[in-house]
């Protein structure tokens, strides 16, 4: 029988735009309870969501667990102090001091990331990363999350701020992105990409069928029609896959360029229909890559953790900052 | 009076495509000797000049120093074994065996990198990059080299070929690159960027003086003759060279979207013209980074060691590789 409160265990939490997952893991990364709840708006909501979330959480554990600190993940641009410099899904939240905002209000250290540095984490710590010593993460959804991890480690950068490939630029005349600039891999490599392309084919008339479905409404054409259709085997559908798994190369081949990763781990929303478009991206990387005659291939993977990455890779940067080691060291 | 053979001591050779610079340093880096040679073309002709570099800088050392590993840093692809996967100026040198050539002919241990990293290495001990953990560098020559400055450490990635970021795609439908891909970095801002810009600005009347004095002539045009007629005033020189700057920047934020570096080094040939547009740069990035209204500027700086950066860095590598430590700690 376990003496009580002797379970020491970390908080995670990943900010989404519209929903945020908290959990609380155990030192071997065990998730021992969870808790969905909406993401308020505004920079006051999301502080309290927080705080009520780490307290249902450390309720919910049981008196055994001894809750020792707070990671949270967060989309958008977090700086090594932990403040929310910029988050365009997140209504009125820029410049949020989230670490010390929340800190004095559930009495534990805060961490605060980038959510998509907290998947990478999760990655690198109990995924597909494991033993790897120089990767990219890179997450497919409404835009494009990334992370950078170089020499066994997460990259922050200098202002906290590395891994933000979706904001590379692959065309300086390009469509305007939410960032405010031009041509950002994000605009063809996400989901809204995807829809893009879509429009773009069906203006030249090569989806007549889905066009017919939606009765000739491309502006109502979506990301999810063209998979749906490339699973039913459209042509049409299919072209527009292939033309958007070599946009996801482009910005890959520039990632590599800069980092040589030997592994690139694909995630976010898109990656469920991976299965129709990730051998068109390894074909088109094998072409784009500088070097690609001359070099190993980089593997591709979708990733492992799933949906709860970024609130696991937060209680696991969590785990980190207390000092809390695994039970067996991870290697071993 | 010094103890014969008592000075420790490491060399460096830096191998370009039309010449190559060899070193010998001591512990504390300081330059006892050097040697220029023209760079022979083929595989063979690479690997006599190395050897015949290595022995007349220890013949010219003298006996009082020992020699206790080489270093060569070469332009290139050069994967973490030290051969050379690519290199596109080097005539018939691509597969290259360097290190395992070139070690049992000098009896002594030799390591290779490619040249950017080198001079990365140099920089980041003994050059503007000291005590800086997060930094680019970028080479602006014939083409743009590079090489990535995480944690303190150069980056060399899972194949040797972290820091090419001239061969990040910055317009997929832009001019064949000679790397074999298409709207690389390297077409719009190195010295042979310059000159299509150039000759783009001419062929539409807005370089007419220049063109006047090179009798119409476009495919004469230089980047020299650019910075030249700029720092005479002339307009659409000026003109030209803040298009540079802008394509210069592009990159630039593509990299600093990776890696979020403290501290930027232009390097190359083309950073003798700095002064005429290394404003321009900053002004552009300012524009073009992810959230760069959010985040503090990213300091840009001329490269700090000069033209021997290859030789120096390739030397710092060896130094570290033998184990040879300077006797005052770097940082105190």
């Amino acid at each position: 029988m376990t003496d009580p409160a002797t379970t020491p265990a970390v908080v995670g939490i990943d900010v989404g735009g519209t929903k945020s997952l908290g959990l609380v893991i155990d030192r071997d990364a065990g998730i021992l309870v969870e808790r969905r709840t909406p993401t308020p708006s505004g920079a006051d909501g999301v502080v309290e969501m927080l705080r009520e979330t780490v307290e249902a959480l450390v309720v919910a554990a049981g008196p055994e667990v001894a809750v020792r600190g707070v990671g949270v993940g967060v989309a958008g641009l977090v700086d090594g102090r932990g403040r929310l410099r910029r988050a365009p899904n997140l209504l009125d939240a820029d410049g949020l001091e989230i670490g010390e905002r929340l800190a004095p209000l559930v009495a534990l250290p805060v961490v605060v990331d980038n959510d998509a540095n907290c998947a990478a984490r999760a990655e690198l710590e109990v995924g597909i990363a494991r033993g790897v010593r120089d990767a990219v993460l890179i997450t497919l959804g409404t835009g494009i999350g990334g992370a950078l991890i170089c020499q066994g480690e997460v990259v922050r950068g200098a202002a906290g701020m590395a891994g933000e490939p979706g904001h590379m630029i692959v065309d300086p005349d390009g469509p305007v992105c939410v960032c405010g600039g031009r041509g950002c891999w994000e605009r063809y490599a996400s989901g809204a990409g995807l829809a893009h392309l879509a429009r773009e084919a069906a203006a030249e008339g090569g989806l007549d069928r889905l066009v017919g479905e939606l009765r000739g409404d491309l502006a109502a054409l979506r990301g999810e029609d063209v998979t749906r259709a490339a699973r039913e085997g459209d042509a049409g559908a299919l072209a527009v896959l292939d033309r958007f798994a070599r946009w996801v190369a482009v910005g890959l081949a520039n990632c590599a360029a800069m980092s040589d990763p030997e592994l690139i781990i694909v995630g976010g929303g898109l990656v469920r229909d991976w299965d129709l478009y990730g051998d068109g991206v390894r074909d088109h990387l094998g072409q784009l890559l500088v070097g690609a005659r001359h070099r190993p291939p980089i593997r591709i993977e979708p990733a492992a953790v799933g949906e709860a990455a970024g609130a696991l890779g937060a209680a696991l940067l969590a785990r980190r900052e207390v000092g809390l080691h695994p039970s067996v060291p991870s290697g071993s």
